[in-house]
């Protein structure tokens, strides 16, 4: 099991439609926040990247509702490595418990040129602890 | 095959990010504005509806880079029915004919009551013509 | 000087465009996240509110540049009270201390029946202590 | 009077929060859409810009409700030219004539050395035809 972080947060107004509850992209960002903290406490002490790293595969499912100004934590870990590939898996659970819901990201690295690239062992080991 | 509808749009500057491309979750908003014009026209004459649709699944895959001001044609589908289930398939087609983003949406009819509930026939009917 | 608050937040990669620093509606998001908690402070123990409070009003002065990922500061205060207004003013100070962003905005309490009402005393007195 | 553009645009879902109407931000991003499109008509056949806009001065005034999916025209138009200085001004009109929101937005020129520049001769001729 690889590198993980959790972020508490709160549903904000603006993450809420008309239905009252969150818009779904909202579970997107949620995502994301947790994730670009993880990759700011791997990568602190690192120079620049040389590569990118965009997102190729999403999806998400959703449990249980969620809400304004309902809190929650959300946690990713990286849960597959592969060459050029890293697999993110993210939950999102309510403070009483209940898993609202969980998902899934493969992002893979992208050199200057626009080409994927392997992984630089620097970052796998960082990312993967224990796992290369 | 099931009732569909695509939608000709723009990658608005909104919709970008530090990347220089569009925002992984522009995409579901796109996503969204083509299955809410197919579900406006199959539904115009319909009272209002008794239920809700709420989203449990939700996927996409990136092919290609979508960038501002790239205009697009975003195709939405009815893709499989359920009792109480309703599965569209999207594709988000740049106008060089080349496959940006393609997805899947999962959604399942809600009662009043907060209840999964059998899609409603004449529902069922518009959506899936001839699969009933 | 009414009821304040102050934000600890960060700009998240989602706020950016492709300029490379936040889009221009992100300030507005930060200042209702920094809003909603002030009024989530001042009313934690009313019951539901019998008015909401659209904005009828809004603005902003950008000072200074931001990016993924700056931390910052966002202070929104009570500055005015009408017999049926509340007047926001809003701060975002950045770490280093500059100021980045000041803004403004009116909102008006609403009945039930979409008209404009007064602000209940209890509010009043909450919103700008010693003001009333 | 300056260069105009007026875009037809929907209320989307996403657009809306718990309140049943649109967010607040949703007209920032309206105005902006307009606005891109008035800007790529003005300046389609010129080489790559060698300054930016970005904005520093923005305001809204919320007058009648929007909600989805109603249709709208938002309307912008370039109202005054400084030296250095854009300033726009924006009506979202619904479809049976009650204007909903108006605004206005300065923007500046800045060059690649990131401080305020005049607005070169051929986009001021372009932006206010016959102000010149």
């Amino acid at each position: 099991m690889g590198a993980g972080h959790t972020e508490r947060m709160r549903v904000q107004w603006v993450d809420t439609d008309a239905s009252g509850r969150i818009h779904y992209t909202a579970a997107l960002r949620y995502f994301e926040v947790a994730e670009h903290a993880l990759m700011r406490q791997v990568f602190f002490d690192t120079p620049e990247r040389a590569f990118s790293l965009p997102r190729v595969h999403v999806e998400a499912d959703y449990e249980a509702m969620l809400g304004y100004p309902d809190e929650f934590e959300c946690t990713v870990r990286v849960v597959a490595l592969g060459r050029s590939s890293v697999t993110y898996g993210y939950e999102i659970v309510r403070m009483d418990g209940v898993r609202a819901i969980r998902g899934k990201i493969v992002a893979v690295a992208v050199g200057a040129d626009g080409r994927p690239m392997p992984l630089p062992e620097r970052y796998r080991e960082r990312l993967a602890p224990g796992a290369v």
